[in-house]
């Protein structure tokens, strides 16, 4: 089973494909799209959307998560992302993906234990459970392979929808109790 | 020359469209599409943008116009909004066209003459411009409507962007200059 994960933003989208092969989570590819602000919106959206689309086509995956809403910066920035989830989440429906979405603080809890988890620590776990050496050059590559990750833990879990103490089967804390030869030392 | 005017809202999205030919605006269709609290917004998202698709399709307009953002009621709602602007963008630039922002002020301004106008002003003028007689159901269309006449004041004006002052040739109050016969007595 492959697994695309999202991580939108007006400026970058990161997406990351994992896989789930006999007993084993794999990564596929990382990848980021930087968008120029000189573009007008429209462009800036067509090309998320492209690039999502194309990544569905190449990698082929059978689900599909994104980061929910950031809420709080400011409105403009809100609108925006909001445009740019839109974008995602067409390409995805265009493609007849099941859409699952996880706020920031599910994906982190789920992937690191912690909800405050810093993007550094999600990135150091990320690599650990992908068995990468290379950091993703960008956060948001991370961050996409972390949200595919989440949506892995919560499928493989009993509940679909989230709550670490009904999920702590599939929690990253399960994960390293199955795989002790994961954890740095 | 076809526009297509379309008044985003992830509860209610309404579609104008008009046309201009041998010296006459005339409108060729108007409608809506109501979406289900229940569904799931990306379901929501896909119903949008299918119906924004029909309509280009159907009557292949040469441009597109779009209301941009209502900022200000709370995040989760200017979250909403956007995704559906960003669905709707995607529409029109999967099928290649133009596409143009404006808000609701400039909306107003350039169709009743004042940015503050009503709803109701609005549907009175819209109706009055395109000599139709029934009320469109809700104000989304007449609004989408409303905002396709702002785009062809606004293309038919010597200035490409707006600025009520250099606009003034091709405001509601010139265009009723030029057809006096448009006025309700």
């Amino acid at each position: 089973m492959k697994i695309i994960g999202i991580d939108p933003g007006s400026q970058i989208t990161g997406s990351g494909i994992i896989e789930f092969a006999n007993g084993k989570i794999s990564l596929i590819e990382y990848d980021i799209i930087k968008l120029s602000s000189r573009d007008p919106m429209s462009i800036r959206l067509k090309k998320i959307y492209d690039f999502i689309l194309k990544k569905i086509s190449k990698y082929k995956p059978d689900e599909f998560a994104i980061e929910t809403a950031f809420y709080g910066k400011n409105v403009q920035s809100t609108m925006k992302l909001g445009q740019v989830r839109g974008a995602a989440i067409i390409a995805a429906m265009n493609k007849k993906l099941n859409i699952e979405e996880y706020s920031p603080r599910e994906v982190k809890k789920y992937v690191t234990g912690s909800g405050a988890a810093s993007k550094q620590q999600v990135l150091t776990i990320v690599k650990n459970i992908l068995s990468i050496r290379v950091s993703p050059k960008f956060f948001d590559a991370s961050d996409a392979l972390a949200i595919a990750i989440c949506h892995y833990f919560n499928l493989t879990s009993t509940g679909r929808k989230f709550g670490i103490t009904t999920k702590e089967k599939s929690s990253w804390k399960s994960f390293v109790d199955k795989h002790p030869e994961k954890i740095l030392r």
